[in-house]
């Protein structure tokens, strides 16, 4: 499946497919989804200016060259570099400036210090790029077996890694272009697709939908790739409980809003009335209200607010807060799971391939139904759970560097499930785990309601 | 039972015994229950100099007359202004400045200026704490019996908060004089007695207790008292699990520390690490070393630090990279809740009664045994768990004011069980959950092993 | 001359006159001086609670045991410490404690961290004052005449040394007394004298007097003590120029804040802009808006503000921002000294041995007339030059420890002239350099005028 | 004249001469300074990468698209938006974006947010720049001689101020190269030209040159084009003194480092002290020590220090370190303008349009004469004198927004003399006061000592 970005038939989103997590690809199979997920990631950045590739709005955020260049590390450090007889790193000073966090394997710059690199160039990233994806196909064309298979799931682990930097490269960017007061938009003013206007479908309240409680396996079984912190599958007792059939609205989190909700501290967290003292919160991320009206920074530029589109950009304080002030909660992950396996809902909706970079009102035809299932759970918006980022029971991390990958970030953190309008399809699974601070907001994440029954 | 601290015969340790939680006491014995409480308070007050009683070492910590008069605030807020007819407050200010932080009651001095305030003096607040004594006892001697039922609940809860604020007072007192270069004695320079000596029993290593998993029921009953975060009463899967038969002591937590454990991240959460840098930790906090050898100060000044006590005032960064260097884990709370069931372990031990403020080795003639019961379950140290600290399921907080006693800091703590050498005897309970921020040291924080089975 | 404060006979103010720069006296004057300046300290201590004398409300204000004890160390370490024989500290761990920056010294502790030490107790610092008085009263007696010459100058510094902290336990006392919601009065409720009462005479605009320009002396002659940085004696060619009759007074000031004065960016220096911003200045330290009434904090409470009394407690950043609103400018240190020279002003007025600790209104009597001489040069409030403070051409510090008194703050500050309310008397003298950050308003701090002629 | 950088034929920093203050210039002459000067600061970017535009390595450097911006914005708004009839400005939205300080002009973006900005982009803005320059011809070309004359010293403070930012440029660009880990060179790799080799001339001590006291004219007198704070010209009384006839040289400082100057808190104000610590300042900026060997960071990349280049990139902090080490002092303003005038200096030397963009060493030929006067006061580094940024007595700003140019500053500054090799040499006068903060060090700034006689 190939979608045309902004109509630049060279740069396309390639969905890679389910080939990304199966490790009994042959070679070919491993370099056509390679090809397709390092082509996507430069498709992205396709509409950039060379300018825009270099800011760092803050220090969560990385330049997008940082993304091009780090991605490519990761495969020449993992990968390439067991390889028997061995490659020189293309560039030996590379390590220090695109090592994101591995302890075990040297030092780094400071990520706050990103955005300071004028060098290398875009170019010379593209370069790299280009001799990392050189060396790669060489690899795989020249390796012998066991050494293609000692590498197998390092390589595997590369492509995902890669898909979660194409969506970092889009909250990134999208922060990037927000911080300046021309307020641009990222594929130009004549960009935007039909698909990217606001959608005002009139939609009514939320329906519940019920599930049963009972002992649920829990986490990934391990088949396919999956990142070591969706397992190991385990039993957690999970009471009845009941989900709402879609993620709240912008209408519906303006009536919270309208209602004071920022200024009244008995729905929040003590943390959560901090940060938003703090930061002087007054509405998601990217909202502002000019004459009464209230618009949003999109990818597309500023637009007027879309009411029945999900509310994104909130952090787990804010979503906490409105669940309480509308006589909700927030789901555990093991309720969010199990409602994702029960309802059998398909990995399929408003991803990155829909190159629309933005969440997307449920269309009317599946609201007014009877709500067997819950629509909407995988893309457009990440959903806050109330679950902090903790190890499953059983849980250890790989040896050597790449056990650094997800553990060590175990505390202080909120799962997140479903994915968003920014992540890749293929990336995506009912047992993912994405997990931020809980202050967050830069990435597209949004509110499901859930309730005891 | 009474324990005379520094043999000042008129200020002792009162231990008000199990009426403390008892929602059926009658008049005279809540009023036996609130004169030992409040005595207790003063009695752990009785040996500061005017002076101490003022500073605030830190913003986490209070000065002693706050906590002075901030519990008596609590009974006049939440027990006596509601009594019919009413009684004016003592001194209409004090809301003001001993609020610590209820919203809904209203404005107050930020947590971090307590120590700036001079006034009133420790006189104003003894005669404070005096005219609120005198309105609670006329309370209880002339209320209506629907009057008192109707704050019944509040009482018992100002009895138990006050015992939360005792445990304050000592860690406290404990920072404040820590931070002068001068390492005051609390007890003064002839005030340690026999029982604060260190104690260095030969200890063989941990044994593990076993226990076996199942669908176990976690949190309080609600038939006597308890916080609101321990209920509702519910069901967990708890898998088989083993607990070591006792805390890590300073012997062990040597041998980390010896063995490069602050300098090598691989051990390390990555907030940890971050903490440890940013705070330049080398040891746990109060931990010395002099000429070779470690010493740590305690209340009754710098000691030699004693190898068989349990490690204490380590942070949950501290206690969660030792369990991984030494191969093991912490234990969730529901583990830890079910070993101190099953094991039937008693409420007794180490607590603050026994005037000794620092936790002690665990005697020679327990540990050789056959460890059928993991000891020092209660006492001693608090054991950080690996738990964040989230509501149980079906927590509802309490209307008003009062539900912002617990459930609004459900976000970025950890969960500690079993109550220290600081925590009064009759407030802890199997179900009791304390929490703390991961980085915080100032509280008889330690570490019990875990494993799975 | 004696002052008693607040009618406790054995407490009271002495002026120990011109003998504190006397480099002449002989035994007993020292010793009458001594105890006179020792005497005042204490008795400025004595209507403090226990509790005012602990806390410390910002880093650069101190607690009031601090400077009991600092100005006693100073004694201790420049005087007593070099005579023969020598004496041993009377606690060797004070220097650690009370050193406030004399790196020759040795180490100290943070400036900022003054407040957290609640030891020594005051009954101990008290009792280093003692300790320390009976030495240096047996120095006096029974020192050879070389052992006391050799330290002559030294002795004389520390008697001046200890009137300027004489200052800073008025200002820092204020400073932690208006930190408390309840806004105690230094002296009681019914502490305040007849001549703390507002005065609100009636005052016509100030009058300009001339001077003329020339070659003139500045600085001290080095007869009598002075500080180092009085001197050399220089000349500097100083044009004509006039200087308004009396300082600015806070009706006036109102006008200019009532002008927008706080929200209009021309007047100010881009620091001071920024200063005032950061801190969210909208009038002078102290001053409350209540009900459309201006009451400002006083030593004795908050009291309605006096509109003919001088403004205090402005920065140099608002007194700058005042002189250009008004049409005119600070005066240089230099005119202000060659004024008070011309204009032979008398150093006398409202100083600390009024026990006013407040600014004072001109008497209507002085005020209308010809004005051949400014008024209130000395005393009442520090009047702000725009000179920066630095070293005077030929300046030398002394040799050792005593020559980072004053040398090294020579960066980043501003010059004052004249002396306060808080200024003991014999402290003052025309050539007198004070100086502090233009960011600092603690002190009784005001304008006046000048302008080229 | 014309210096051509890294032989590039069609970029070239042009020197304007003495046209760029002389208010008596035809159109023609006009037209030919201004096409120099926009010439020139163009040519200094010609050898960035589109990358190097963007960054901002600290608050007080901006990015150079952010220079080349703003210095049209400074013709658009303070020449040619007064024009008769008007023209529009080129983009309405610019002026919020390259505004640097003029609070009477508007609103404008934190200056430390000018590196989060990627557009307007490097293309755009040489539209930008090239859109002005079309409009300022047009304006040269049609407007009447009394618009012309009315506009005449903003367009020529819009030369000496776009000079001003051609310093700014090199300076800034280096920064922000010097933070990347690659040291990348301004000129690429072979770009550097042999008189950016470093000379190891043989010099000997430096001597010293008497200069006679005396009342002297100081300041500016008006007949050209000065900054308004150079003037008004007026008397000081300068006393005899000795100035060092060259600056300080790498191989002097480097005896004062090894002497333990940065570790010996005596010759530090205490500020200073401060900052050393703070900081963590053990050298210059841009110095390393790489096995044994100092090196230096320059535009021509890291380079071995040259031992009898004038020592560089220090802040008055350390070079008044220095200087008390040395037993010497800085020299007051009014001293180093009278030395000038006195000792007839040019003003030629190593300045901008050297192309070497760093200090040179004395020739050798200089050194051993007579030293009637001294060397290199003009260009190679600024000298940092001992006076504080003050305003010349009868300073007056002028009205409207320019008068924020300079005199809002004019606090917590030093002020440097003689220009630097990033100065153009038409830029700088004897008169010239340029002034950074006490702590600065990124541009080209050194010590030349001086005493009393």
């Amino acid at each position: 499946m190939t979608t045309h970005l902004a109509e630049e038939p060279a740069c396309a989103i390639h969905d890679p497919g389910a080939g990304v997590s199966d490790f009994g690809l042959d070679r070919e199979g491993l370099r056509a989804c390679y090809d397709r997920v390092r082509q996507t990631t430069e498709a992205l950045c396709s509409p950039l200016e060379v300018e825009d590739y270099v800011i760092q709005s803050m220090p969560d955020a990385s330049p997008a060259k940082w993304h091009l260049a780090h991605t490519s590390w990761f495969f020449e450090t993992f990968v390439l570099s067991s390889w028997e007889g061995g490659l020189a790193p293309v560039d030996s000073r590379y390590g220090y400036l695109f090592n994101s966090y591995y302890n075990a394997v040297g030092e780094r710059i400071a990520r706050d210090r990103r955005g300071l690199l004028s060098r290398p160039t875009v170019a010379e990233v593209y370069r790299y790029r280009s001799a990392v994806d050189d060396r790669v196909r060489e690899f795989l064309d020249r390796s012998a077996d066991d050494e293609l298979d000692r590498v197998r799931a390092a390589f595997i682990l590369g492509l995902n890694h890669e898909q979660q930097h194409q969506e970092l490269i889009v909250t990134d960017v999208k922060h990037g272009l927000a911080a300046n007061p021309l307020k641009p938009s990222y594929r130009g003013e004549g960009g935007e697709r039909a698909a990217a206007q606001p959608s005002d479908l009139a939609s009514g309240p939320p329906r519940w939908v019920e599930f049963p409680g009972g002992v649920r396996p829990i986490g990934h079984d391990g088949g396919r790739f999956a990142f070591d912190n969706e397992g190991p599958r385990h039993e957690q007792l999970v009471p009845p409980f009941a989900l709402a059939d879609r993620p709240v609205t912008n209408r519906e989190f303006l009536a919270f809003l309208e209602d004071g909700g920022y200024d009244r501290p008995q729905f929040w967290l003590s943390d959560g009335w901090y940060a938003r003292s703090r930061n002087g919160w007054t509405g998601p991320l990217y909202w502002e209200r000019e004459e009464g009206a209230w618009r949003s920074f999109t990818l597309d530029g500023l637009r007027p607010l879309g009411p029945d589109e999900p509310v994104c950009h909130v952090s787990f304080y804010e979503a906490d807060a409105y669940a309480r002030w509308a006589g909700a909660r927030l789901a555990t992950e093991a309720e969010w799971e199990t409602a994702a396996v029960l309802s059998g809902a398909v990995v399929d909706g408003n991803f990155l391939e829909s190159a629309r970079f933005h969440p997307a009102a449920v269309p009317a035809t599946t609201s007014p139904g009877s709500s067997k299932a819950p629509s909407q759970l995988f893309g457009d918006v990440w959903e806050w759970t109330q679950s902090p980022y903790t190890p499953y029971r059983g849980f250890k991390p790989a040896a050597g560097a790449l056990g650094e990958y997800n553990g060590k970030f175990m505390c202080n953190q909120i799962i997140l499930r479903g994915g968003s309008c920014a992540s890749p399809r293929s990336h995506i699974r009912p047992t993912y785990r994405n997990f931020f601070p809980p202050e967050s907001r830069w990435q597209f994440t949004g509110i499901r309601l859930a309730k005891d029954v």
